[in-house]
C-alpha cells in the first residue's frame, strides 16, 4: 500500500465552516431595533439573505452577471430584502453599514483555538467565494490571521468550479493532493475531491439554526470527518 | 487645500525592505563550509545571485521567458553560479536546499516590531515579485504574519509593471491613493507613484553591504521618508 503524500496546506471554506453567519446577522438585527421601528424576524431575514447568495453567485458563474465581488452580491440581495421586509428609512450609509455585517461575522467557539493548533504545523489559508478584501477585513476583525488569504477571486472562478480549488492548491505551492479542503458542506468537498484535493468534513450542526438540518457525514466518507477544528487538529496530529 | 484620502493598506516590498537577503546568504554559506571543501567569498556570491535576479525577471517581463516563479528564477541563476564558483559535489536535493535559502531570510531588526505597530492600524500586505508560496513560507519562517500575501504573481505582471501595483491596491479593496507602497528602492516607488499609489521610502543603508551604497531619499521626495519601520509607524501615527 502506498503512503499518501503528506498534507502541506489546509484551505478553509469560511461561511458556516469558520464563522457563524446566522447568529451574527440576528445579533446585528437586534441592534438595529433600537434605531428603527421595524418588526422583523431576523432569523428569517438571515436565512433569506444567505439563501439568495447561491443563486446570485450561480448567475455570475454562468456568465449571466459580470464577475462581482461578494459585497455587491450581498447588496443586490439586501436591496430586495429591504423592500420585502419593509426596512424603511435607511440612508445609503446605513444600508452600506448593514451590508457590511458580513465583514463582522464571528468564528465558531472552537475555530480560533483549533485553527491556531493547525497553523503551527500546516499552512492555513482561506478558500472562499468571498473576495480578498472581504476575507482580509473579516480575519482582522475576528482575530483569525491566515498564512494566505486565498479566494475564488484569484481564479477567478467561484466554487464549485474546479479552477477555484486548483488555484488554492497551486498558490501556496501544493500539488492538489498536498492541499486539504476543510468545509462543513458536502458539495464543496465533493467538488474539491474531483480536482484531486484531500477533504475534511467538519460538522457545524447549528449553521442553519434549529429549523433546518445542517449537512452531516460519516467517518470514511471524506479523508477526515471531524466534530470541530480541535477534533480535526487531533486527527491531523497538530 | 484638499485633505488627502486616508491610507487604508500598506503594501511592502520584501527583499531588502523587510528582509536582509545578503546576511542570510552569507550565513548560509558559512554553514555549508563544514560540509564541502569549497573556497567561496560568500558576500560576492550573494551579490552576484541578487544581481542576476533583475535581468532574469526582465526577460520574463518582456516575454523572452515564460512566466516563472521566483524559485525557478533563483535556481536558473544558481545553476550558473554553481559552475562559476566551482561548488562541486552538490546533489540535486542539496542544490534545492541551497536555492531555498531565499525562503529563510531574516527580517531587519526593526521590521517585526515596526510592522506590528502598523498592523494594528492598517491592513499590511506584501507586494513582492516573489510568488505567493514563497512569501507565505518566508512569513511563516520569519514570524511576520501579513493580513494578505500579495504578489506580482496575482497580476500576473512583475514590478515595475503598473498592473502589479494596481492589483495590490485593488485586492485589499483600496483605491490606488488609499494604498501606500513601502520600499527601500526608488525605482519601485517611482513606478508605484505613476499608478496613483502613495509612497514611503525606508532607508536600508546596509542592504548591499559595505562596498555598495544603498538607495537614499530626502524628506519630501516621497509621501513619507523613514529611517526604519518604527520611524514609519511614528510618522503614520501608528
Amino acid at each position: 500500500m502506498q503512503t499518501p503524500i503528506p498534507v502541506k496546506a489546509l484551505v478553509f471554506d469560511v461561511f458556516g465552516t469558520v464563522v457563524d453567519w446566522r447568529s451574527a446577522i440576528i445579533e446585528e438585527g437586534r441592534q438595529w431595533k433600537h434605531r428603527k421601528k421595524w418588526k422583523v424576524d431576523w432569523a428569517t431575514f438571515a436565512d433569506r439573505w444567505r439563501a439568495g447568495y447561491g443563486p446570485a453567485m450561480d448567475k455570475a458563474r454562468k456568465g449571466q452577471l459580470p464577475w462581482k465581488r461578494i459585497d455587491e452580491l450581498h447588496r443586490m440581495i439586501l436591496d430586495e430584502l429591504i423592500k420585502e421586509f419593509s426596512l424603511t428609512g435607511l440612508t445609503e450609509p446605513e444600508m452600506d453599514q448593514l451590508n457590511r455585517v458580513w465583514h463582522r461575522l464571528k468564528p465558531w467557539p472552537d475555530a480560533v483555538a483549533g485553527r491556531s493548533r493547525l497553523k503551527k504545523q500546516y499552512i492555513v489559508a482561506t478558500l472562499s467565494n468571498g473576495n480578498v478584501s472581504f476575507l482580509t477585513n473579516m480575519a482582522k476583525h475576528a482575530g483569525l490571521p491566515w498564512d494566505a488569504v486565498l479566494s475564488a477571486e484569484l481564479a477567478p472562478h467561484y466554487k464549485p468550479d474546479p479552477e477555484a480549488y486548483l488555484t488554492a492548491a497551486h498558490l501556496p505551492g501544493c500539488q492538489p493532493a498536498q492541499a486539504l479542503m476543510v468545509a462543513a458542506h458536502r458539495g464543496d468537498l465533493d467538488a474539491a475531491r474531483k480536482t484531486g484535493l484531500r477533504t475534511a468534513f467538519v460538522h457545524r450542526p447549528n449553521e442553519y439554526g434549529p429549523a433546518r438540518k445542517a449537512g452531516a457525514a460519516k467517518a470514511g466518507e471524506y479523508d477526515y470527518v471531524a466534530n470541530d477544528f480541535l477534533d480535526l487538529a487531533a486527527k491531523l496530529n497538530a
